[in-house]
């Protein structure tokens, strides 16, 4: 049965972006080092663009968030990535959390669509994921999706970096204990570990 | 070599502590979720007071904690635990940062010895520990001594729920990135997993 997955990189420290994060600096000051494990090659170098990591431990979780059937974002995620230039990967629907048009939306990106509401967003990717999964991503969107207990797993990959400062994935979403079930534990390359959970109901 | 070694049960959020700790709640509300896989037994039933437990992963994990030489520690530890009657484990000597007279310190407590300085502390119980490592314990010790250069290691027991709010370990200590080694990953019974890194100097 298809799953909402929220995927994220974070620092063993929990944070998703450095400080200063804002559309134009969208990781935040730094915050390119939660991301390294996802790259090959010379990303500063002279040997071209960098690509996704397609082998090993890491490469296989890259793997299975690049076989999502749909992805539900926030503003926050959507605006600095630029909307992906409005196809996240192969082709599949967008949905942006968002009550207003996010900025840089443009009216030729057939696949995004901006829902209002938590629930709403988060059935509409499962219906168009069919019996694939939905890549959640984002703070914002992660938060809201597991108060209101529509978030099914999550796999994060902790990067073996200290931030001691930037944006959290989890910035106090209320006091309730959520409980999980942890399902896989994965060693990545790089000293990236991926830990897998079920959320508990 | 003997290493400085901040053992914490955190919530896969990062709390060690749920809403309103305080000295005399001093876990928070709901906090001792996050020891449950150091006890074994019935903690809240009728077949005796819980021991700590001594099999399987988890065991030796708990094992390792107190096989250290030596405890450091600061007031927001030791006043909570009671100064563990002035015996943490084993009868070694116990470190505590403080600039003041923790309070319910006995003066009849010969382990325990108040320490003002990070640096100092931590050199001071690396020599009492002799040639085993030093056990560090508690949020403002950690951030300290990450923020001073003198934490050699972290061994982070993730317990597999999300507490939304408290008290975390890793509170703004400070921007600059710190490089860490994984070392091990150990995964325990009850979905903990026991994450084993080096501080890169």
């Amino acid at each position: 049965m298809s799953a909402t997955i929220l995927y994220m990189s974070i620092s063993l420290d929990g944070f998703i972006a450095g400080p200063n994060a804002e559309p134009a600096n969208g990781l935040g000051d730094g915050g390119e080092r939660l991301h390294e494990w996802v790259l090959t090659g010379d990303p500063g170098g002279e040997l071209g663009p960098p690509t996704m990591v397609s082998s090993g431990v890491n490469g296989q979780v890259a793997e299975e968030v690049m076989s999502t059937g749909a992805v539900v974002a926030g503003r926050g995620t959507f605006e600095p990535a630029a909307g992906w230039s409005g196809d996240h990967h192969g082709g599949v629907p967008i949905f942006i959390l968002t009550r207003q048009r996010p900025y840089g939306f443009a009216a030729d990106w057939p696949l995004v669509t901006p829902v209002a509401d938590i629930r709403a967003v988060m059935a509409k990717a499962k219906e168009a994921a069919g019996d694939k999964n939905v890549l959640v991503h984002g703070a914002g969107v992660a938060q809201r999706a597991l108060s209101a207990g529509v978030l099914d797993e999550l796999e994060l990959s902790v990067v073996p970096v200290l931030f001691g400062a930037g944006r959290r994935l989890f910035d106090g979403f209320g006091a309730e204990q959520i409980e999980l079930k942890r399902t896989r534990v994965l060693e990545g390359e790089r000293g990236v570990t991926h830990m897998h959970y079920q959320v508990k109901r």
